[in-house]
């Protein structure tokens, strides 16, 4: 399944074979099971996760202490916490599986050594977490500008597979819903 | 005024007189006045820019036709839109002088060529853009996470000078108020 990390990097920079056979020691797969904890709050964040098959989730504990999701993640997306990751400091925030997942995993000082001894993979990562940028930029903007229901026909228009595949319950979280208003929408679209 | 920018290089990767030379040519310095835009909705954003002195910032016009502030930035920041400017496509910010500023600006072809021709320009920022991701996703837990007063306490006991700097009808915008309310927050804290 290692080859579906190699296409990937394939996109943003040229990777031969052989090239890519000296990066790939510096990962390992695992498979995690449906709501195991990758990161929980008040750990450090050790490693960066990229989803071969399944689906990851971020999310904090609000001071309701309801749990809120900011983030997911599905094949071939980069997850961590990354001011815990690259500060090795204490995290905020908790890695979930949201379904059994297969992933790899680098850990920060591999990360590290990776970078420097490989650059080619910087500028993988430059193009990587450029995207992943621009990304949180738009939510912010969204965040701002569209009514919580404008943003549900947003995402549910831009994503329309994955709305189906992820639990509703989570859905509503990750867009500020209560479970209740996104069942009401859901049904007022359907009408 | 060059030497800003090699320090702050300097931050993240080693660099040399000689290279930081052969560097510098890729970008130009500009004088800009206060309120003058450097991007309009509906252009292409050409460049990425760099703060020596002065403070720019970002925003779009809402639903309401008023102005939203997303991002400011000061001395030593990058400033762009970075979807507008990856993919070279119609941009839905604005960026503006918030007070008269002298910038580098480095334009999407010369910094595709910087980033090839010089790999440590390629650590560089990809530093620039994982730390600038991280502010965003932790940006984006507070406007889930925290009341509107919550913000203020919290932006104003991290960033005290910025918050004197700017004009306050900005920081409103920024941290989604109106200027009265931010005003009457203010007076019920020196109260």
């Amino acid at each position: 399944m290692s080859e579906i990390l190699r296409q990937h990097i394939g996109k943003f920079v040229e990777i031969s074979e052989e090239e890519f056979a000296a990066v790939l020691p510096y990962f390992r797969t695992a498979e995690i099971r449906k709501k195991e904890n990758l990161l929980t709050e008040g750990q450090i964040c050790k490693s960066n996760y990229f989803v071969l098959k399944g689906c990851l989730r971020k999310f904090f504990i609000n001071k309701k202490g309801v749990e809120q999701t900011t983030e997911f993640a599905i094949e071939t997306w980069w997850i961590t916490d990354n001011i815990s990751f690259e500060h090795q400091t204490k995290s905020e925030f908790y890695i979930q599986a949201v379904e059994p997942s297969t992933i790899l995993i680098i850990d920060h000082d591999s990360q590290e050594k990776l970078l420097l001894q490989h650059p080619k993979m910087e500028r993988y990562f430059r193009f990587i977490y450029q995207r992943a940028y621009a990304a949180a930029q738009m939510r912010i903007k969204y965040l701002f500008d569209y009514s919580k229901e404008e943003f549900y026909h947003s995402f549910n228009s831009s994503y329309p597979d994955f709305v189906q595949r992820i639990p509703q319950y989570l859905l509503a979280s990750f867009l500020g819903f209560t479970p209740e208003y996104l069942s009401e929408l859901r049904n007022k679209n359907r009408s």
